[in-house]
């Protein structure tokens, strides 16, 4: 199974590397660009057909490693 | 608009921190995960209406700085 976990900085939480993109693209001409932020995508294949085993599990895995829960919020999306 | 952009290395390009983050989910006993590729997830807000336009200004932006072209590739999603 494909899973991909996208995971973003919360609210409020300030964000440098987003902030420098988003003025590179100022720089660039882009200047319908209102604002930046950066995360990260994380695609996992799980040798395991069971879907909601599959969830609990990758909640898991960014409870105790992916994400920091602290500044960070997670999703999680299966597909087959 | 709000915009989603997701980067992620091409296959075959090495992803040493992917490696290191499924070395470090099968040392928590997750170990039915098989592989693991990390990559990033922008999300801008642009200060315009029209859907194809917006397409075709992100697309720009991705090929100009946001993807490094020659072993990422990425993909866009607009949402309202």
């Amino acid at each position: 199974m494909k899973v991909i976990v996208n995971i973003q900085l919360k609210e409020g939480v300030l964000d440098p590397q987003g902030k420098a993109v988003h003025h590179a693209l100022l720089a660039l001409q882009f200047n319908e660009v209102q604002n930046v932020r950066i995360g990260k995508q994380i695609i996992l294949h799980v040798e395991e057909n069971d879907k909601e085993k599959t969830l609990k599990r990758v909640k898991e895995m960014c409870e105790e490693l992916l994400a920091n829960t602290v500044i960070e919020t997670y999703s999680i999306d299966i597909e087959n």
